[in-house]
């Protein structure tokens, strides 16, 4: 049994910004030598979520504008006295801040449409994403 | 350590459909000989979710209601232009396309109202969705 | 490779209500022993929910009140004939009922800003909340 981390940085570009890491993730598995787990991908922030989903440029609009409306800025929320982004805190604690993927013959395990994305919901900022790897290491045993 | 893969195929019958998936999921688990661990349910679309809560027919019709109230078909929305579906992609994002439950002395751990559905968000399709269950193995210790 | 199980339960004060749970989850943790691995926290209802977001007095009232906005009690719901709570219900479901956090160096990862609550949706109540911890133990291998 075996367990691999590995974290990535991010610079975001705008308030609401969405990052393909699709192929760090992917990288990470196939770098990490575990042949059947479990992946984690988790943001370390309460103003970023991960998700997963098609990558296409209407769709990631999409996105952005249906957490906008859901979630507007400056609605009376509290917690804007004390800092200007209650918006933000709450589209994460929806979307949630990490996501988990199966690990099959040394693989991250994806459907056909489904890419991984850092939400950025409180940019710019700099950005921390935690990979976990968990799971059997034939080779080792060997 | 052990890790089992189990993958169904489960044609669904309406554009908006609930499947529920939990006596598959208990079978695999009963069958995988996994004592300790986690079992994941993990959908290979963009436009299904898996969650998890009770099996009420009246809450079932509730469920799918503020689904389409909630992303409304045909809103305007980018992706349209390429695939008449963003709302479903969006329906996913919110809800997950995952979920992860305990297994304990050989089975799944579910409250009494937690059955596991899929929630097919642009049916009627066929779809897949993976049940991996990674854990502790004792009698291969023997 | 280890798997360690923790069930607490709490008397929640009101029909809706967030409890911190981050001391009991990481106190958990730091017990278990184990160095590497995963966190499951796993609400055991289908009217609660897990969520990870900062612990400040106003975010707490702006998360029930965008719940009880999102999900408006007794809105022509059809589950509301046989139990008086599908808005808890739907809640629960689009908030997810548990989550998952990674275990390092024997010590949950949680960033600055990641507390851990149960949100309750039809209290109040007692309800029960296990903690599943699964990972590599080297102790027990010298």
């Amino acid at each position: 049994m075996k367990v691999r981390f590995e974290e990535i940085t991010l610079s975001t570009k705008e308030r609401w910004d969405l990052i393909d890491i699709t192929e760090q993730v992917s990288s990470f598995v196939g770098q990490c030598k575990i042949k059947f787990g479990l992946c984690l991908i988790n943001s370390l922030h309460s103003t970023t979520a991960i998700i997963v989903n098609e990558h296409e440029p209407g769709l990631k609009k999409d996105i952005l504008r249906k957490v906008r409306e859901e979630f507007p800025r400056g609605a009376g929320w509290q917690h804007d006295r004390v800092d200007d982004n209650a918006d933000a805190h709450l589209a994460s604690i929806f979307l949630g801040h990490s996501k988990t993927l199966p690990i099959r013959d040394r693989k991250l395990v994806r459907g056909t449409w489904q890419n991984i994305f850092l939400l950025e919901l409180d940019g710019p900022r700099v950005r921390r994403v935690m990979f976990e790897a968990i799971g059997s290491c034939p080779s080792r045993v060997k």
